[in-house]
């Protein structure tokens, strides 16, 4: 059987048998070997560790999102950004990213081409390979659509952890936040906007500036609110961001205010917000607008007080301040 | 909140805000921390990687199965005894298991407890850490009840690989096959046997014959049919089993027998198949037998005389021999 041969995935392509092989010999048509992988067709794969490694680094994320097809992305470009990003993030270099795929019965086989393409694209371009993955095929009804889930291993020789902020560094935002957000909820809504999803991989800023960074983290679901107020609470300290230097979009402000969302919770898959040290601010800032000019400084992290002061707050021009709390409830539409 | 405070789970749970880090919380308290493995609260898990560590192995495998609990095990134990072993067959000591769970809204707090409890378990008792995760809730119907996909890493100085089949060496079976597809097919249909799923941790004792082995694998997905082909290909040899050594109980025949399927594609979750040099069978027998009586020789590899002679052949008492073909087409039911 070759790809010609059928324009849906059926049940059996999904048993373990003779129609699996032939449908993972097609994925791995479409995702190629990149930098010294080598696969050798075993269950996992095999890396010769270099000595003196430092660390590995190990994450997962699972992807059910709708819809699959954005602007600015699919469901396969955020499982390969969203994995290479959590471990760049951690100071790690990716060295391979599992793939496992579950597909519903039915489902066409032009899109499922489609997603392997996004998927080889990320890996070829950030060179970080697909190295191991399974393939399940459902019933119908059983899921929707597709499922992707993403794992990776780096090795890191030193790792950048969230307790990192120190009292008096500056916060840096990689770019404006939130695009990933409203490019789906645009999609959903038959919204006209052009605004694209923020996707894409982090790895080659980060080994840039990671050298700088003290705590470090991509604001996807929960946005900037959950993933800030995590780095203030494992760091013990006070952030504040001022209404002048929020990394927001007017456009995605504004659509934000029409459809009633907190902008604070809107999800990136493609920036991170840094802790440096005012020494290294401008240094690492330098660095990050040659990959994306809207990287500014938005804040500051000060020593709390007592425990009550520990998170995030913003200021007003006007001198008003609040605490941006973690989002509480469901975010509409799933997006990452 | 506290896990006394719901029943089931809400989509609110997979937001990314709050109630998503008290689901995780939750999950955490059940799902306890084992060896060496320290959790720093951080997206990834991190390990020290020990000099001359050898090479690190990396695998995946995703898990949507109906039913979700059957006799012998449910799919929190098959995910992570089927991951663990994909890391064992290889020679590789698994240093840590990523657990990704999407839900469906509505699932019963007590099932996914119970699924929780069930991974602990052989956490606990293979001494293989859950060292980070992902936990995603989608809308009703988006779903059937609980998807769940782990990733492993381990460590090993020296890899099984599938293609380690040397003419001449000696096929043994951990014990006997098919128990897990007779158990879950039984639960299916109402069908009243004894059988139960042979799902288990195969770590220890391959850990102590591991040095024995030219090629390993567990026959899960496509039975001993789909993975003694395999390496019969990848090895260029032709392995010949007998009808007097088959390694299926009287009563995984007879209900083989009774639904017109073929027993070869049976799959097991807690046993694998390895190709022994002769010198050392015997020793590796022994020490098997230790975990599982049932564990016996099962065949022997020859030099293929050519292409066509590679694969795995059966040969019957009456001296009749018929290839045994890698399953075609779907099995019914899902079972890993």
């Amino acid at each position: 059987m070759t790809m010609e041969q059928y324009s849906s995935i059926s049940l059996d392509m999904g048993g373990g048998g003779q129609k699996s092989s032939e449908l993972i010999s097609d994925i791995r048509k479409i995702i190629k070997d990149v930098g010294k992988w080598k696969n050798t067709g075993d269950d996992g794969a095999i890396f010769k560790i270099p000595r003196n490694a430092g660390n590995l680094i190990f994450t997962t994320d699972a992807f059910i999102i709708d819809p699959i097809f954005f602007p600015g992305g699919d469901i396969g470009k955020i499982a390969m950004c969203g994995t290479i990003n959590d471990l760049s993030v951690m100071g790690a270099r990716p060295i391979g990213i599992s793939l496992s795929i579950v597909i519903e019965e039915g489902f066409p086989r032009d899109d499922l081409m489609k997603i392997l393409r996004s998927i080889n694209k990320v890996s070829q371009e950030s060179g970080v390979p697909v190295v191991t993955g399974d393939t399940k095929v459902t019933e119908k009804g059983k899921i929707d659509k597709i499922e992707i889930t993403t794992s990776g291993v780096g090795l890191a020789q030193n790792v950048i952890q969230n307790n990192g902020v120190e009292p008096g560094d500056l916060i840096i935002a990689s770019g404006d936040l939130g695009e990933h957000t409203i490019a789906l909820l645009a999609k959903r809504f038959n919204y006209q906007t052009k605004i694209k999803s923020d996707s894409k991989a982090l790895d080659k800023e980060i080994e840039k500036v990671g050298g700088y960074l003290n705590a470090c983290k991509d604001p996807t679901r929960g946005g900037l609110a959950a993933n800030l107020s995590e780095m203030a609470e494992k760091s013990k300290v006070k952030i504040v961001l001022n209404e002048r230097d929020l990394p927001y979009k007017k456009e995605v402000k504004a659509v934000t205010e029409l459809l009633g969302l907190d902008v604070f919770s809107l999800a990136s898959e493609g920036r991170f917000l840094a802790s440096v040290s005012p020494k290294n601010a401008q240094k690492a800032l330098k660095i990050l607008k040659t990959f994306n000019r809207e990287a500014k400084i938005i804040g500051k992290a000060q020593k709390a007080k007592n425990k009550q002061e520990i998170g995030v707050y913003f200021e007003t021009e006007l001198g008003g301040s609040r605490k941006i709390e973690s989002p509480r409830g469901k975010l509409i539409p799933r997006i990452c």
